[in-house]
């Protein structure tokens, strides 16, 4: 079957998003067309206001239109912990689970292979926050993957001998797993049974 | 955790998505965000152009932003031969199984507890459809649920005595299904095995 030019365009643009195949995109568009298509205009202006307007906090470097995120903004929250992790879904993870400390958010693990090394995921922004900040303890809340491992292993050698406490998620985030993908109660299970990474 | 207020208004947005429910549309936000920003645009433009300029077929009734839709501008389909279903995604299914004849789309089925009667679905337009062509089979189409069963054999007792062959898809279509969800295999199979409604 043919569908008229409009209707093909909008379906190859929903299959942009995260899990959409050719099928769902299909019924996406003409579900929208048939019976919502304010929703479906007020999506392109929500996109394309989010596409053009969101950047990145000064602070914390999560995906944030304002200069500082509601995060980092936040007065009352705790300014000795630190918590690391490889992107803003992991913040919105780590907050699910009642932490109420700091954030950094690098851009990824470490990956040599793809060309990826510290200042490319954000490591030398990440060491000049906690100099400027007055932490006790830098929670490394990367992947539990082997990428997200070796990176928490580097920054730890690179905050060593500053007197800081530095922790790993530990208990309850299964290996190889993504951590955006834990589940909150496992989540918080494994911030609160958090361990030294250097004894 | 708090999103920056353009963040939460994309993720809002994209609720509307068939399927998309809150979790899920925080990993399209942020992952568009991340990964594919000219995508996100080119999405927004995708939409505000279905949605601003998608009308419907002047002769089958299914979404398209020209006069005569695809299906229905080809001269070399089967003009004997109309299937009727219930809409644009029904067309998509049927197509699928190698059809080659014309379609007219209903506006879903009747209802008569939502208020939804013959002319609130297109039924009116649907009998001027036939009267205008050279239709000499017609294949109702409609989902087999009750009340797609109900609409098929109301448009049935219509066109009773104007020496038109009538047929319903039969053997292979799950009962109480949706027609846009059974495989092309499976409705290929329906539609070959297609009987009489009025012996
Ligand atoms: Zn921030
Ligand atoms: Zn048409």
């Amino acid at each position: 079957m043919s569908f008229s030019p409009l209707i093909r365009q909008l379906i190859d643009s929903l299959r942009i998003l995260p899990g959409v195949g050719q099928k769902t995109a299909q019924r996406m568009a003409l579900q929208m067309l048939e019976r919502d298509r304010s929703g479906g205009l007020r999506l392109a202006q929500a996109l394309t206001a989010a596409m053009e307007g969101v950047g990145h906090c000064s602070q914390c470097r999560t995906l944030s239109e304002d200069h500082l995120c509601p995060q980092c903004a936040d007065p009352r929250r705790d300014d000795s912990l630190l918590c690391v992790v490889e992107g803003p879904l992991d913040v919105f993870a780590v907050e699910q689970t009642g932490y109420r400390g700091r954030y950094f958010v690098l851009k990824g693990h470490l990956s040599p292979l793809d060309g990826l090394g510290p200042e490319a995921i954000g490591i030398p922004e990440l060491l000049a926050r906690i100099a400027a900040g007055s932490f006790s303890e830098i929670i490394l809340a990367t992947n539990p993957t082997v990428e997200g491992e070796a990176t928490a292993h580097y920054i730890a050698q690179m905050l060593l001998g500053k007197g800081l406490s530095l922790t790993r998620i530990a208990h309850g985030v299964p290996l190889g797993g993504e951590l955006e993908l834990v589940d909150g109660g496992t989540l918080a299970h494994a911030l609160a049974g958090r361990r030294p990474m250097v004894e």
